[in-house]
């Protein structure tokens, strides 16, 4: 079966690799849709970020769907034919996070197309994958495109559940990427009185209006528009900050009234902020990484047609041409979400 | 000017009552619009409820709005004109609970129409009400209806904040009175996956359905639907329990998962309730009672169409015409919010 | 080896069991220690409670320590002759509530001694006691009547975190049997500012002062000194109710302030309760049952002495003398907590 | 009346001040006792921290205790001659934070001793105070030394209940300077399982062993020693961060486990920190900034002997030795609180 590896920064290749039967308890899933991920892009812009590195060939995605094509011994609850989404979480369930159901600081994890252990952890982008069924939500009613998006989605309804009660709420946005973009749908689904997106790109802004953002500031166009929200010691009450640029943290942090939440969602390192700040105004900052059970939520609720998120599928591309979505998913300017038709 | 008041079970009239003078940072309004509350339903009644009794005749009404027709001396932020949905909660500001702002328990509350203390504080169904600048919830863009149906709003908005995170969760209303709909509206813009309600009116179930709720059970009817949710322990993560009814709130318990969270918001005295089962499935029970910063909130959020409640107010009777709202507001299989246009 | 078996009230034997070997993962404990507590009261005077009646003969006890006497195959972290408390609770690590890691509410759940289930699961109050590694913590530097008290303290440290704050907080416990007098411990340990203790015992009221409560009242004798914490509404913020008995529950809520927690330890079946008082100030009543990783953190605290369990047992007996220790038990005028030496 | 008034770094004077009349609501008191607090020391040493300067003569000090000499009008339950303990917090009770019970963020504060806005807001170091009656809590049974430190005690209060539970939880507090060491304290009477303390200065961590800390750590001597906690993800539950300095605050976070707290109680401006792995081990930093109600508190839990700050007055001088004592307060090698006598 075809598969997409990368091998360096660049140097994307489709490769064919071995078939595998599923174990007990598996399924066999023949790909429908994969969604390329910033971490995707990470390796084939970079060969990878921070200090994850690529050190050996590694199939990439993440975010995926199919339909089953076999069951494994065992196996109830799902059907050949069925369409699942597929979590690309693969937690030990034995580890001492595992049993406190912190399973997504698993001490054994085991993360579609991740280069942190060695060897890494090969992806999900191929044509046929074996998985648990555990890691199958049936996705009835949906497109093969949604049901892969809802990864994604559940990294912003961890999230959204870490931000505490936003009924009622004023909420910033930083960043409208993919993960911003949901942040703003998932925002406003949960009650959100007020959400101000920004970005630099009136491509991605665009879409935050038309997906729920009440408005929206171009920060390289018009930083100016921030200071209002500084006004009386600030005017947010909860920060999603999906950039990973200490200026845009920051400039969230000015504009959060006292005792406000940024939920950090945005990777970028070893950041510069203003500490001080933060202490004197009672501002908690909570790091947001992954999901766990939020993934099966996110697939019902796409189900109820209470979150859309087709408006943020903007492309697709063929398995043959994954390279030139690639290029298309690195700029912001053309592309939110694009994935691959396998 | 005239207003609504209450002698005695049965025994509401009409009266003349004179007006007065907004004093420093006060406001005159013209009242055009009160919703009848299940509070002056027992008064209407029942000339009371537990120990709640009348003592003297009692204007009724807190759930009002109007337009102000003057601005008493130091009032900013309010306009001649101007239509202002009026919070009936003024708690003192000065003992022990408002200084830690929990002013709906302040020792001095002085809630329009209500017996508990005596004198009776007065209510709000009159012409013309003076009442303090900081009551006053501007309300442009909605109809003097939407305004006054705030202060139900809030208390539903207030019982939500207090139920923890509601996104993605299963969510089981009790009694589909005003309060019990607006549980459902107010559910499913906090995200609420799934959303059962019940009752025994054919008449407000189908409004449930009507607006946000996903599935309904008529238990007079076909209780035994509700058995489904007792399997595993559990089916809901939250109870909206808003009929005050021992047994239903004991079926409630039955339907909660381990942990579950019940928002007591029906008054029904002492109640038989199976402690020992809350107890080994861990179940907590927060009584729920009025609001304050929702009632902003809540008019916020009909100004930004993002909770409509038009559907719920069935009725609307002449000011003379008062005890043919009170007769229809306590029939449920007829009306739901009746109110009355001044 | 012998074993405590009750057949039905009042029929309680001593007999001989087989002895199991211990499998993968698994130790032999030679039993040193077994401390009676309240549902083991039950099927001795009643033959059970509430629903849970005996249906078959079964060895009672899950307050238990020894010592380590053989290893099976894969054990790491534990030593022949090691002193270990011995946690009774065996969820199935796979249900759906495991998977959450609410262990207390597993749908598998094999709790020692324990007639909910047929067949019933056997209890530890026998001779040699084959226990899987997890269960067990090591103990070193206690005596086994302290590790075996880790059980019931073990429920105490989870009301307690349940809880919420409450350092500076004034907390009412409610019945002084030994749940009653661990939570007086847990709430001092924890920094409560001041404790009051209820009971009809002088006895176990003294053991109270002695342990932590500022203050007791005997509200058999003097019921109107509880009057004094109704004033301006309530006086306490948190309170541990152990009694299980509805007008003590109903005092208690009286006297807390609004927004108090009741936590609710006392198993009592339905009660009358005035749920509209909880509502209208905003009482929260939490069930709190069992415990999972605070039985380790109780071995611990013991060990740093920063718990000291040994004033509250009053009482020892010797194996085949089980009977009288039941009977003892059983008056809390003379004894607190009776324990058992193997 | 004589008063510690600064000029400018280094610049201290004993100079005379006129004394005022205590209007409604107001006392008199005789200053007995002042804490040399950190940022007294800033003005003292560098005229000021970061964007807040000396601009006009300031009169220093915040902590502060002394007896009643005269009652203003309508005051009720206090009495001529009491000690009491003065909370140099000033909120305006009108401004929006303070209608949420925000007081510290207060837009209006007049926090004794600022100079943050300008004019000053002159300090407490002076013989004679005039003080509002609502800031006085009685402190009869305590020193006036001990009354003098409920301020910073009220610091670590507020911090500590900020930090959720604490009860059988690994701790970490990193700096052992007054307030470093009062959280050691807090901490301890907070039920915490185990704290370990870092510092500079033996000097300090030994006071750190005898008054809560299991064992201190200096990161100036055997750094390598920390590094043992950053096993298996982390070993801390919650971090009480106490120096303001970046590669401090790191370490920590490094050291705590995935879901684990900072309490971020230094000051140090903008730091660069590891915002990356906070998001990925899904730490929380809550910034905790001075204090409201836990003033009150502070005394109580001294009064009741549950707190004890004794140990940690390690100096006093005269009120004409006041620079001395400025001198000795900069020294962690000599000192933890110095305070002056009046």
């Amino acid at each position: 079966m075809k598969s997409v590896v990368i091998h360096s920064a660049k140097d994307l290749r489709i490769e064919d690799r071995p078939t595998e039967e599923p174990g007990v308890d598996q399924v066999e899933i023949r790909m429908a849709t994969g969604g390329i991920c910033g971490s995707d892009l990470h390796y084939y812009n970079h060969g990878g970020f921070g200090s994850v590195r690529l050190k050996e060939p590694m199939v990439l995605g993440h975010e995926v769907a199919g339909h089953i094509t076999r069951l494994g011994e065992g196996v109830t609850g799902l059907e050949v034919g069925q369409l699942v989404a597929v979590s690309p979480s693969r937690p030990c369930h034995d580890c001492a996070y595992c049993s406190e159901s912190k399973y997504s600081h698993c001490l054994n994890m085991r993360f579609y197309g991740s280069a942190m252990p060695f060897p890494h952890i090969q992806g999900a982008f191929r044509e046929v994958l074996v998985a648990d069924a555990t890691q199958c939500a049936p996705a009835d009613g949906l497109s093969a495109a949604e049901a892969a998006a809802a990864e994604p989605l559940a990294v912003c309804l961890h999230a959204a559940r870490r931000a505490g009660d936003l009924l009622g709420r004023r909420v910033l946005v930083t960043g409208c990427g993919p993960i911003g973009l949901l942040c703003v749908i998932v925002a406003r689904r949960s009650g959100a009185a007020e959400i101000v997106a920004t970005d630099l790109s009136d491509f991605t802004l665009r879409i935050a209006r038309r997906n729920g953002a009440d408005s929206t500031v171009n920060v390289g166009q018009t930083p100016e528009r921030m200071a209002a929200f500084e006004a009386s010691k600030g005017y947010f009450d909860v920060l999603f900050e999906c950039t990973g640029v200490a200026q845009t943290l920051a400039g969230g942090i000015a504009a959060l009234r006292p005792g406000g939440t940024v939920m950090q969602l945005g990777l970028g390192g070893d950041m510069q902020i203003p500490v001080q700040t933060m202490t004197t105004k009672e501002i908690q900052l909570r790091g947001s990484f992954r999901f766990h059970e939020e993934f099966f939520t996110g697939v019902e609720l796409m189900q109820r047609n209470l979150i859309d998120v087709k408006p943020l599928i903007t492309n697709t591309v063929e398995l043959d041409d994954s390279e030139s979505g690639f290029r298309l998913a690195s700029d912001r300017n053309q592309a939110v979400k694009v994935q691959i038709a396998f």
